[in-house]
């Protein structure tokens, strides 16, 4: 890269980045942007569990150093309304109290979703538009648009006294996106010349060569579904895919006919993005599922949660014929217009499976463009670098390996690697006289959120959930005779996850007679003995080590 | 397609194609041909359970209809090495004796997993070669060479009575194989030219378009991998790609290499095709670990297991700092030369970015073409069509979803849909006078192993399991004044897998109270009584609902 002549890097003063959620795993994205004791904060993350967190309902960043610095933040920015970049913000808005940045989109799914936890009433909300510049603290903050699987998404360019600051947020540089707002290459190209002292860019698609196709791809795949269903076409998506939305309906338009929404999420949003202006779709195409079941299976088309596989969406419940209005028929054609998050595959196949089992044709991402990635691929990411010009460079929003990848790619282009950091979350780093080096780390382990506890699971709990769901569990109840020193009655032995009764009696016999035998011996510590006797005996059956119980009572 | 003017399909008799497993869902390949009461078995495979098949370690058919006819088997044809088309033969040989088939490679990996569980001595092994035929029952049997990811694979005709069936087994039609060993053109001519009643053909790439890439492609791949690296070089594989171990040992001698491997299986399974003369590395390539610890990091290539993120693998020990000899140092040069089987996705990209943190670099399938495919994609399978001609299709060895797309690429080739059949497992298809239909649906749910149990996880256990792992389990002890009616002490109580006990001072004291409280208020099922307030305190105060088993002894 050619070397930037125009800008002047030696910045004054000391800013710290300090990354809490976003790097090294997926989701979850959350950045702090600290100078002179005062810290902006950009996106309040959530991500999803993976396989192996059993039990776990979802996962939010470490907000420690946050909680001990609470009165130092001066604001909250959110670039856009995906949950991996806003679905912490309730935890996070119940230990700090600081306005909130937003654009008008994603203020309004904001609220839908504070308004859930009855905290609506407790946030400053301000409205920004792309275009704008708000003074935050000591960061004069420039709003910048930029395409996204949601409309209305923003990047920052934060002028700090050290130097400026991009962080893209999530993009891709869509030249025909559905709702024709390119992403502002004007203001990334000012940014260069006004020097850019660090590039936070988006690292999702660094594995992916070139450049990812634009979202009206999925419309020409839409409208060939469209032109040949005969029965209903029920469109499986995320709920914050708006520009899906539109595409859908557009399509629904085009061939006449109705479209109806299922989920509350998804109908939640599309009424909000109506309301706002991001989602334009006539009166008379909306129709209630119910309208929808009484009309021609032709005229309709189903829009509906569930492109993840969850067993408990709307398309989870069609695939199992458990929703209560929804059954699916030979005859229906089902999209799924989504890629599978990396550990849903099997929920994702299994879905598919299920569908095509009950008669249904069923179109998705592997036989059909009906979906495309709202993240930049390797040219665009190296576009943006060539637009910015930065000093450094810090690849955030992605898995190590990816992460790596976009560093790779920054050396490519002529960023020399001493000025590339890879971190991980909790790994601050430090911009001073120019320079950029490693701070401190600070806490950002994983935040467990399981039903009304917040990191009350802890490493030890999640393991024996894990013994617990190999191998189940055996409670043996035993009541000794105090006088004769022997069982009094026979061991009450109860078994959950082990193994089915109906092919255990043998081994439930040979189990009682030994915890009978191992009882009467005992002359030391007789729950530990009969634990250990049990424990051996199952392994040596069945090579199986179930959790053991035991409750001696001498009576 | 052009009628087939050649056969006469009006077969004589009644031929039945019973599916044991492959069909609807992945892997666990098994096949029973019968006809005038004689049995002829293609394959005995296994299956990996997926991630919500908690504690289960390996999945096989259900053979029951093959035990009520176990004087019936006339014999069992493996068609090559891979364990989802052998791993199932130590449980049907403890319940059929008849003679198993398999090409000298296929013999050999066969005759190691046997001699494991100790049953090579009870096992009639008939060696066939591609090329060869045989009789077996009423079914002559000739066996032809296809190409796929292990060497000396075969595909079926199998000459009945009632018609000729063709049987691919796993296949592609590599051009430059590793092996330089295409398949059999000449023979699936002759096939065609005799008139095949029916073809069952592999799925698993039915929705990939084009022509999968020939093994070679990975040997360019590779070349760059080792002009490259400037340390060690650690390829992981599975234990039976024996041709991307002709590949690694053919890239190290040119790179001037040594070649460790590392894992049992895969030390056994180089071993045993060396031996056989289907892996060619000169015995000075080869060196122990241990040996190449004491070597110079650029001398060194190390072949090893898991690269499908297993924990307990070498690779996934490796990645955690865990494994006795091989410790990664920044330098070292890790290649995953595989693709992640659904369900793996997340294990993989783990162990990727654990690699990646202890400073290796990592190449993997992401980024540069280490591995291809070992089935045939859409044209090869519109290929295999047209060289066949049958009058009948039946996709076998995937999921619904892939069946589904085969059997549209089948009635694009011309093949009449009545005469395309997409069955699942169980599902019998009858053949006579030239005419197919449906037969009787035969036990074919998935029989789950555990630990030395087969079958003894049912639904009602998988079930206490998922509870157990999502929710934990709680043991309350409680003994009863049978005086006063009163505890006569407090409450012993245990938990596991439900909360981490620092957290959880407050909710304990609560549920003690609630205990000793319900008990002394109790007067009818006192242990019914403790269990549903507790539960009902514990769902409200975290929204979790362990299982609870309460005991009350009166004293």
């Amino acid at each position: 890269m050619k070397k930037n002549e125009k800008s002047n890097h030696s910045g004054k003063g000391v800013l710290k980045i300090i990354p809490l959620g976003g790097l090294g795993e997926v989701g979850a994205n959350m950045m702090l942007y600290e100078y002179d004791d005062q810290i902006l904060v950009v996106d309040t993350g959530m991500m999803f569990p993976e396989n192996d967190m059993l039990g776990i309902d979802y996962i939010i960043p470490d907000i420690t150093y946050l909680i001990q610095r609470r009165n130092k933040v001066k604001g909250i920015i959110i670039t856009h309304g995906h949950e991996d970049h806003t679905g912490a913000i309730r935890h996070v808005l119940e230990e700090i109290q600081a306005p909130i940045y937003a654009t008008p989109l994603t203020r309004g799914l904001l609220e839908v979703k504070l308004a859930k936890n009855g905290l609506a009433s407790r946030v400053h909300l301000e409205t920004i538009n792309a275009g704008d510049s708000r003074k935050i603290g000591p960061f004069k903050v420039d709003f910048f648009h930029v395409c996204h699987s949601i409309p209305d998404g923003v990047g920052l360019g934060i002028e700090t006294p050290a130097g400026l600051i991009v962080h893209t947020g999530d993009y891709k540089f869509d030249h025909t996106p559905v709702d024709n707002w390119p992403t502002d290459y004007a203001k990334l190209a000012e940014f260069q010349r006004r020097g850019v002292l660090a590039l936070l860019a988006d690292s999702t698609n660094a594995e992916r060569a070139g450049w990812t196709p634009s979202e009206r791809v999925v419309d020409d795949a839409l409208d060939k579904v469209f032109r040949e269903a005969k029965g209903r076409i029920i469109i499986a998506s995320f709920a914050s895919l708006i520009s899906r939305m539109q595409q859908v309906g557009n399509a629904a338009l085009k061939h006449q006919r109705k479209l109806a929404f299922a989920g509350t999420s998804m109908i939640d949003n599309a009424k909000i993005a109506r309301k706002l202006g991001y989602l334009n779709l006539p009166d008379d195409l909306i129709v209630s599922l119910e309208e929808a079941n009484n009309m021609r299976a032709s005229d309709v088309t189903v829009m509906c949660t569930g492109s993840q596989g969850e067993p408990t969406s709307i398309l989870g419940k069609i695939s199992t014929g458990t929703h209560r209005l929804l059954d699916v028929k030979a005859g229906d054609t089902i999209v799924l217009s989504s890629h599978p998050i990396p550990g849903n595959e099997e929920n994702v196949y299994r879905t598919i499976n299920r569908l095509f089992e009950r008669g249904a044709n069923v179109i998705y991402e592997a036989i059909a463009p009906v979906h495309v990635s709202g993240h930049a691929s390797q040219e665009e990411m190296k576009l943006l670098m060539h637009l910015t010009q930065p000093q450094f460079f810090i690849p955030i929003h992605g898995e190590l390996r990816q992460l790596h990848q976009h560093a790779l790619l920054a050396q490519q282009i002529g960023i020399p690697e001493k000025n590339i950091a890879v971190i991980l979350n909790g790994q601050s780093v430090v911009f001073s006289d120019g320079k950029m080096k490693l701070g401190e780390r600070v806490p950002a382990a994983y935040v467990y959120v399981d039903g009304a506890g917040v990191g009350d699971v802890s490493k030890d709990v999640m393991h024996d959930r894990e013994v617990l769901s190999e191998e189940g569990v055996m409670v043996i109840n035993l009541i000794m005779d105090k006088f004769t020193g022997k069982p009094s009655r026979e061991p009450e032995i109860i078994s959950r996850g082990f193994i089915a009764y109906r092919d255990a009696e043998d081994l439930m016999a040979g189990l009682r007679t030994r915890v009978v035998e191992t009882a009467t011996r005992a002359n030391g510590n007789i729950q530990k003995d009969i634990e250990q006797a049990v424990s051996n005996y199952l392994y040596k059956e069945t090579q199986r080590r179930p959790m053991i119980f035991v409750n001696v009572v001498k009576n």
